[in-house]
């Protein structure tokens, strides 16, 4: 499993199921603009404190980053 | 939350109910045994990449290793 993507993919449903852009979740998190565009893009490898941040940006459980496709 | 106390006393519990030594878990992993036990003491911010290569190596779901208490 490529965590990296997954992560990145559900991130970006989640986002965009809040309707909120990366410039929000940006200023929210204090993570980057750019660095939020690599994650999405399945190139970032955060860790799990900086899942939890951005988990926290998006008032969502952390637990549904990491969660596989078939899980949800 | 302390992610990495959430997740060293996931992988501690996990590790424990498999029968396996934090020095049998560093062979299958290729992660040291110092690097276990720190990880075990919540000392240790793993990346996804590592979170999920600590939870092939216990034969778990990676989702296991970042479950809050209340949800298990």
């Amino acid at each position: 499993m490529d965590m990296r993507k997954l992560v990145g993919r559900n991130f970006a449903r989640l986002r965009q199921a809040k309707d909120l852009t990366q410039e929000q979740v940006a200023e929210r998190s204090g993570l980057s603009q750019q660095y939020l565009s690599g994650l999405e893009r399945g190139r970032r490898n955060p860790t799990i404190i900086t899942l939890y941040e951005l988990a926290r940006a998006l008032d969502v459980s952390h637990v549904e980053l990491v969660l596989p496709p078939d899980e949800k």
